[in-house]
């Protein structure tokens, strides 16, 4: 059986930008608040949950870490809305995507390492797998969409024998 | 002059209801999610962004610490939205708030501790001090709103003397 390995790049801005937004201070612009005593770092991501009816929801997830290699199980993605995972430990997650579509490209797969500082936003359609925290058992922060419709596509990839490896 | 002291209590979602919400994992309902790997506590503040053509944004917030005792300064509100503020490397920080109304009622001041793996939400309207952060320089993920219109109202309140103590 073939087997396709795929390697982790770290994750930036640039890299990223075909499947959404880094959420991440460093390098970007900010100003004074509150007289001085903070620096506010505005409008991080593009926030697109209200399709169909739908508002923002603020959540919490906590995921069990995964150890590399790792053989992926399924892709899946949300039509209607956006995704934000942020790392609420300080603890470096991965990040496997491929470009929204309405066929998922194999061939395109992407993988990044979040630094632990860094929190991602899928853009609607976005195919990824699901949460891949590392090394500790990991609390995130997720802004995503609560409304009606049907707003999760998944598709397993077991049988093709994706490595993912560090 | 007149002093009023203000003690600082331990954050619940039952002492901070009146003002808005409590994000946190503990004692919340969870469901399994990616095939039991992760659990998700879904939908823990209620984001209210979208008046006058507003919409969610999501920013990053950098916060020297303060000492106590500490003199108020001044309270703001933000009429036409709630504001969440998540700690983001589990450091504690505290919450200076009054009741939502045209009037700031300086009697009904409460302030609270969060434990560091609490955020808040405020609902739109309520009084709040700026941004409390504690013995460390301490990010914050902010879920607020981004749009036309009046949207921060600010009361100084220095000539009070109402001095946060611990």
């Amino acid at each position: 059986m073939s087997e396709q390995r795929l390697t982790i790049s770290p994750l930036t801005a640039e890299a990223f930008a075909a499947f959404g937004d880094v959420i991440e201070s460093e390098g970007r612009a900010h100003h004074p608040i509150n007289a001085g005593s903070a620096q506010r770092f505005d409008d991080l991501a593009s926030v697109d949950v209200t399709a169909a009816g739908g508002c923002p929801q603020i959540s919490l997830c906590r995921a069990e870490p995964v150890t590399l290699p790792l053989p992926l199980r399924l892709m899946e993605r949300h039509p209607l809305s956006s995704q934000a995972f942020i790392p609420l430990s300080a603890t470096p997650f991965l990040i496997v995507v491929a470009p929204a579509g309405e066929r998922l490209d194999l061939g395109r797969l992407r993988a990044f390492r979040s630094n632990g500082r860094q929190g991602i936003n899928y853009r609607p359609g976005t195919w990824h797998h699901p949460l891949l925290a590392l090394d500790h058992v990991s609390d995130f922060l997720i802004v995503d969409r609560r409304g009606e419709g049907a707003n999760c596509d998944e598709i397993p990839i077991a049988e093709q024998n994706i490595l993912l490896e560090a």
